[in-house]
């Protein structure tokens, strides 16, 4: 975790306290559980409600020696509960608290991202209907190819991150199940009652068959759909860092007073929140190929998976986390200057129309190869000439060209590319 | 693609032919589709269904001069249709014919890895059921722990396959939509019928909006949950290659007559089949990233994501498909020892029903850390003897353990570890 | 391999047959050696090298049977040789010839990747002396910086790609050695001498200590290598990308007659080429993992390496080398437009010499902060005004920089800008 | 960075107060060489050094405004120094600074990875030696093969990390460069000396040509290279769970007393170190192609690659150090069982001594073919017996089988396998 890319709600998830709380709720849980049983005196249950406590310090101490961090931690509670503290535990593994308490953590972080899905979406849906009709030339390779709006390029974010988001809602569901099955899964010292019973209290569903874990294909498609958010943050970002380049300067970070952009050069105002985001994206993607290599643990488990997750477990969510306030903070606030975006589209002399032209002249009897022959050399000296010379000019000055005056300048009309903006708004947001 | 590692069917999807003509096919649909909205002539279409032809080479030899390949298409099906041929792709761009093709394509790999994966869970069932009650020792760590069945590994298996299928079904939906926008997304010369019409007839969904491109990030996901099935593999597999381990030998890959494992030692018989497969899944672990990484194209769209597609695409879907394929034979031959199971799992002198004495030292008001204390140290006897001593006899003879000799028999019953077998196959299969 | 992205040099290294020539002379020469040490005849050594033939086809079809390749290939050889060819492979173990060949491939493709980076090497050396003092702006965060030479930027590559040579060179050192140590590396039936003579025949290094195998440390620091040289790859392509941008248009790829930009745009140049190397570099990048996967082989060897090394071996060294000589080719023919370049350095109104100001004011005694702030306030105005307002008029207006209007106008020197690329130049390429 | 898997050294590196310590010494000596070149005055420079302090706390409040950590840092120096301050950072521009920081830190860090790979190579060298003639059998695909010693498994792994530490130190050279040549590496505004003055002082070499930033190619190789290392502790690691295993047990991780292996199951000793081991050898891999997407920074940079800085800079070197002393440790302790090592190698009826046989066969002129059959149908029957046969007493009995009692028996002499031992031992160590 580095705290500059970090916000509290999320790492609070993970603290060491965090941790130790949720392995109080399953220890106390089961053995109610065990309790509603008979396996354990209902009032041992009562008992470690009661009075079951830790100290994160204790129980390190006592990690120290039996280097075991689920008896130290248990240790530690009985310490507090006494002598009933002893059918705590009954018939579990480590894992079942470990494992059950990192589900528990990655369906609270996965809810905090959902939110933080959500308020992306509101504001790239506000922005998108605010620009809906601002144009823009929109670019293929870097290169200036037709108009779209503003709008429709948040539209098209917007449509991204929604799918983020149902995406991650079918990840949480992958990771939040509980397990409790004993040893090597088999329920052997452990009735199955148990955990159902926690799982319903945490809000879980059952695990149907563990071996001494949950298994792992479950983490690493938690972490690879993290892994494809970062990647769709990046392309949103990306996108603002080209508008905001000099010779482009469509939109702009939004600049706070006080800020400075290089200590050498007065004048900079660079996009570095996007930059940062494309940085914190391939972080967040470098998590994934260790989250899949956790897969194959051997037999009924090894505990590989463990150092990678105490690493990415919190790294990935938190960095997500941060990640998507971010953008949706500079989405919000972003600097939008529709007059640059409109002379821009303009610079190239009208080439951006030169398809309807083609599509013209085909209607008109012009076989495919020879329109496209007619449009492609006309607009080469417009490209020449750094859009100092005339699309619609040279067109009509063209004497191959069959077409009209009027019926060329007809295909000179920015609105025709607009008129179904109207409907895609409404595949995206649905109706207005 | 390495044709060693791959299959026909899988195969076929990604040949040029295929390819030109699934191309022709979006083509002469949305020719279809503008005939009947009255933007080209209903004959020209049918012109192009009646006449439309390519050949792989001479598109070739256009794309030579042209460098652009779905002119080069073009160009040679229009020397078959004549000059109705100028109907074709009106309003599109090449991006609506390869965003689409390459949605059909990985629609139809999805079709084959989903059977695939249902054949595998055929043979994990039928493998599952057969063994559902033969003895097996439990292992974490590569230590053995306490009994399990085989079948129950191999039930674990067949519910994480299941959520795999699960996975990739969603994956397939993902990616199997249909752009049909023209240049940059905004339908200025193509009406969105055009783009409704050809799904419906290729079975794809609509894109709601999309740029030029479809958005990368549903290849994202698609070739991540390809990782994930991957990972699945590589898990099974290291199993099989554990059991057939010299000193374990419970599970061997079925030998054929006639195979030789090794050139200069005859006696071998080695894992391959399942050592092959570990490498494969690193291999479609490693086209994850870059898949991930052409999410964030340019703009409207950079090409860049296009010669990764060309690898990846055959690449992963084909690797994948052989795995699983080989897996599923792996696993349908497997030749399993249920008698080294047993002689495996009795080996250690009983140390696999510790667990069990534990508890019951609890249970008889022994303090846990006391009745952890007592175990350990007849444990540790055993453990070093390498089996040569019985836990059982040593408990019995410790002064300490105040459990009878009947009461501590009673906890070296292997049955009592299988009681709740049919509890998770229920689970998983369903009801029997 | 993906045919349009390989060329036939580095495609032959990898044929089956080039694979089988070089595992034949292997075995030769180890038998010659054996021959030597007098463990075989004479004539049986200078048999193999008379009658020693094989036929892929015929190798494949006793695959079949076998399931084992190097026997498949020993008893085609057998076929030809007659029995004197029972003297072949005495005391090896397949692994000899199989990673011995690996390390003679990766030798003769880093051969041919080194003459790649020499050919790159060549290019960007000329053509950074062609435009060493050819003005444009630098750019940092993709905003207007201060000025540098389009020389400066070629050298920058030089001295990455020069350094890219020398860690290949290491590389291939890494990869090129020997191994002929019998079944599991000790000797036990082949004497040490045989590993030296045939390693000097093929001129590579003696493995010290192999087990079965060659260890895969030492590929995966070659894959990483590529994975390295990838990436600077991407590095350039990206920086000609910007340079084509539309409303940059500093230079292009060379666009041949003939070539069509797009199907429905007849006027679009696209930076097609460096595009593609983006995302051939994603590719090689997407191999490195899967070759450190590769490294912890079980115990003496596992086989887990080998379909991962079927697929690297060839789509890593294939890719890199396409890749680097496009870029060779793009860089040689890159179009230069130094008119535009200059245009964009002059386009924001001087705010590149923004820097130089602040210096003069503090060396003027105007404290750090307060020079920021005036400098600052003036630049600002300027970048609003999209270059319209010349931030030196505003400077001679600003009644508290101190500066007379000389002094003002020779901080906007460009020449002063220049002053050092002798230096650098000498640095990168030597003393002119 | 996990703390416990962090060292205080390592960790120490990347504080913010070692972070600022560096900073400040890079522009007191640069200042000291501006001082020298007669650009400011001697005073300013000596006041530098004897007024110059920071407060971290203090810094990270200014940057809360400025959002510019360099400048915070300056400012926060200028409130200790006084007027003066103003000639420091004269010409510099931030990233002169943060880069060649970051050079300092990963040298350091470099020299603690050396350190330890200096003692891991010589524990391995000592262990090696200690059990170097103790026979332990070699295996290939987990399955028995032929003999080996334990020495030299140990020596593979001391020649594999001796290459880890020649390409630690390339590394290292790699990324040990200093950059002070302003804002877009022109040198407009510093001379070329105060690099080299700076770069002299602090150990490093000049970067030969910087943009704003250190070339991050150098990075991408010195986080590939962490990755390869990584790499190599996982199949050590590896090796050690393997030869831990129940079934194998030759060897064990040191189990300290009170340490307790399970909560539940008081008998086990786990090899939860080198289980660690393969985890934290992930994450190390894991952060490679986050460096290696770093490489491609838009123009003369963007800041991208920062933020990955931040996480992989201290997280890839804490990680590999921590993993390089544990795996140090786990060796140093490792307890051998030469006499399990023994009982292994001969549980398979002498199957082991199979090639030799064939060898043998050949020899004496069966043809290969033949041989191969013979030794083939006597080995089965071993391997099908569980080693309850003698394949020794089977091949005396076979009367295909033309060897003789005497010569049959010659075959199966261990020492046989040995001979070469101390050739390897002297091409890894040297002479004795």
């Amino acid at each position: 975790m580095v705290p500059r890319y970090s916000r509290p709600d999320m790492v609070a998830i993970w603290t060491p306290e965090a941790r130790f709380k949720i392995w109080f709720e399953i220890e106390a849980h089961a053995t109610d559980a065990l309790a509603e049983l008979g396996v354990v005196p209902k009032e041992a249950a009562a008992a470690i409600w009661a009075k079951g406590a830790f100290e994160v310090d204790r129980i390190d101490e006592i990690e120290r020696e039996t280097k075991h961090d689920v008896i130290a931690f248990l240790t530690n509670v009985a310490e507090h509960v006494g002598p009933e503290a002893r059918f705590m535990h009954q018939g579990m593994t480590s894992s079942d608290v470990l494992d059950t308490c990192l589900a528990v953590q990655l369906a609270k972080a996965s809810d905090i991202l959902i939110a933080d899905l959500d308020a992306l979406l509101v504001v790239l849906e506000r922005r998108a209907r605010e620009h809906k009709m601002t144009p823009t030339i929109g670019r293929s390779h870097g290169i200036h190819a037709e108009p779209v709006t503003f709008g429709l390029k948040l539209a098209q974010a917007h449509a991204e991150f929604a799918r983020n988001r149902a995406r991650l809602i079918a990840a949480r569901d992958d990771v939040a199940t509980c397990a409790i099955s004993g040893a090597v899964g088999t329920f052997a010292n452990i009735d199955p009652f148990v955990e159902e019973y926690v799982a319903g209290k945490l809000g879980l569903s059952v695990e149907p068959v563990s071996t001494q874990v949950i298994p792992r294909d479950r983490h690493a498609m938690f972490f690879a759909t993290l892994g494809v958010i970062a990647s769709s943050i990046e392309r949103l970002a990306t996108e603002v860092r080209h508008l905001q380049r000099t010779e482009v300067l469509e939109a702009e970070e939004y600049f706070s007073p006080g800020q400075k952009g290089s200590s050498a050069m007065p004048h900079k105002r660079n996009p570095v929140l996007t930059e940062n985001l494309t940085g914190l994206a391939r972080m967040v993607r470098g998590y994934v190929t260790p989250a899949m290599e956790n897969v194959a643990l051997w037999h009924e488990r090894d505990i590989s998976h463990s150092s990678v997750e105490r690493y990415i477990g919190p790294d990935a969510t938190i960095t997500l986390d941060f990640a998507l306030a971010r953008l949706t903070g500079v989405m919000d606030k972003l600097v939008v200057y529709p007059e640059r975006m409109l002379k821009n589209l303009n610079k190239m002399g009208g080439l951006v129309h030169s398809q309807r032209v083609l599509l013209a002249l085909t209607q008109a009897g012009v076989s495919r190869e020879d329109a496209y022959r007619l449009v492609q050399r006309n607009a080469m000296k417009v490209w020449d000439s750094d859009g100092a010379l005339s699309l619609l000019e040279l067109l009509k000055a063209d004497p191959e060209v069959t077409l009209s005056d009027a019926e060329l300048e007809d295909k000179f009309d920015l609105g025709y590319h607009l008129k179904h903006v109207d409907t895609i708004f409404a595949r995206v947001f649905g109706a207005a």
